[in-house]
């Protein structure tokens, strides 16, 4: 990418703020509402959504055209991740998120309800009033997938008997559907051709797959301090994640780890037991098996960018994959 | 209402039951989420959006082409009101509704969370995949309204200094907001003038005003037994209704009242206090100004079912007003 194609794509995440801005506005009654989505206009998150979608539109001959409509979608696919955020908060009883305190627990579950309700409802009218017909029932369709994602970890916490085809299931919802939501609706949006579209959504697709199992694969690498948040929170809740559905595939490690699980169940999971359950990951294989499917993500998303036409933007992509594979 | 037409409404409300179904059906992924529909579709409402919808549509010129698109649309407002219900009753704790037990309690509060959204999201597929493009952004400004009434409940639980502009804004969003949604659309989609549409939103507007507020006084007026359910529910979780409003305004009994919600704020209160309230809300009048509000909204919307052209479902309108009037 060129430095002036950085430039303009920095400036729509510029734009992206502003619109963020607009769509939580204080809806003018009741003060606490108002507060909460003051709250979730100062959570700063990377923004990996609407920089996909962003992304995404340079490959479209209308993008130029597009480019405001783009942030405004850019916009909404930030807000469909931040509802989620808050409505996953409850479930996870979360007290913190980015170092700030959780909607829920600053304000309570019930106000956390109704705050990623009223988000949902902003991004309905938006995509009425501003006319994104095209794209409009396909958040819809992520919606669902998002739910049915988080339903399915509930149904398979603390089951032993999780697959690595049911974990797929649940972070395609958790994280892959809204990626590819983000690359399809900048390329729609920006005039790309079928074809186009239809490799920016395997790009998307895999690229989040990539992303969840890379975040799930760290969560046994780095220590507590290097991230800045407690590890193994997914573990001590019942969410098995790829790479310790790995590890119990192996008789060997499968009762040890078993034996942990129950522990955690109890409460009984420390800093002693947290080691063990690392290094039961790394022994068995759990741990390099969970990274290559990672760097098999990596791939597939790396030969969409391959099967895109040639752009300044396939370079960015190229980087952001090449430090999975 | 002729019986021809009788029998056409009848028709139409048995295909909102088979467009519910459809909308409820299976995401046929994760048993629980398919459970949790199925029992959405088991528990039968009196189904009062979709009859106001549709009773609204009789009076546009394209009604009898747009009959299974009304359907349609009585279903998706029934949707709206069935999320509503489930994360309401999340937030109220509530282990039955119509007799049979709650998501939230059957299914724990976060399986709730999801399903109201997967419900939503659903909603939203349908808005735009039908083409529901004249209503689709009230639909959201709707949920909008519906979640700022529910957060403006939860802001002025258990405060003495709720008043009665609060109250009505709390309603709003609880019950008129849908209500005026319903026969807005029906208006919309059948082929309404504006003057037309404007009288059935009035209609909708005043006639959810009016059933609320009748709600709120039956939980006075009639005992556990004839309803069915525990009453009082209201004040014991801190929700004052308009008879309480109406009745603190008298200095004289104020601080009686006032005793008997520090007593419900600590659990102490059982039949003696019950009945206390009852007697302080009649004496002092809050529940007959409570009554006269509820006759000038069922005043209110009798005069724009007046406003309207003549027709058959008039009739029907008129019965269901002149019985809070």
């Amino acid at each position: 990418m060129n430095r002036y194609e950085e430039i303009e794509l920095q400036q729509d995440l510029e734009q992206v703020e502003k619109y963020l801005s607009g769509y939580l506005r204080d809806p003018g009654y009741g003060s606490a509402a108002g507060q909460i989505l003051r709250d979730m206009e100062m959570s700063r998150g990377k923004r990996l959504r609407p920089r996909l979608l962003l992304m995404a539109s340079r490959y479209g001959s209308e993008f130029q055209g597009s480019r405001s409509r783009l942030c405004r979608l850019g916009a909404l696919v930030e807000l469909v991740h931040m509802a989620s955020l808050i409505h996953d908060d409850i479930v996870d009883d979360a007290p913190l998120r980015r170092g700030m305190p959780t909607t829920q627990s600053k304000y309570g579950k019930d106000m956390a309800v109704y705050a990623g309700d009223l988000i949902l409802s902003r991004i309905v009218q938006s995509l009425f009033r501003d006319g994104f017909m095209r794209v409009g029932a396909y958040f819809g369709d992520t919606v669902e997938a998002m739910c049915l994602g988080e339903l399915g970890q509930m149904e398979y916490r603390g089951r032993e008997d999780i697959t690595v085809d049911q974990y797929m299931s649940n972070i395609y919802g958790k994280t892959a559907a809204l990626c590819r939501l983000a690359c399809v609706a900048g390329a729609v949006e920006s005039g790309c051709s079928e074809e186009v579209t239809s490799q920016l959504e395997q790009l998307g697709l895999n690229f989040g797959y990539m992303f969840q199992i890379r975040d799930d694969l760290l969560d046994f690498i780095s220590t507590s301090a290097e991230e800045g948040k407690p590890t193994q929170v997914d573990f001590r809740e019942g969410i098995y994640t790829l790479p310790v559905i790995y590890a119990m595939q192996d008789g060997q490690y499968r009762p040890r780890i078993i034996r942990l699980m129950q522990l955690a169940k109890k409460g009984g999971f420390g800093a002693a037991e947290e080691e063990e359950l690392k290094a039961l990951v790394v022994d068995s294989g759990g741990l390099a098996h969970a990274s290559t499917d990672m760097k098999i993500y990596a791939q597939k998303a790396m030969r969409a960018v391959e099967n895109l036409p040639d752009h300044g933007v396939s370079t960015v992509f190229r980087e952001l994959l090449h430090k999975n594979m």
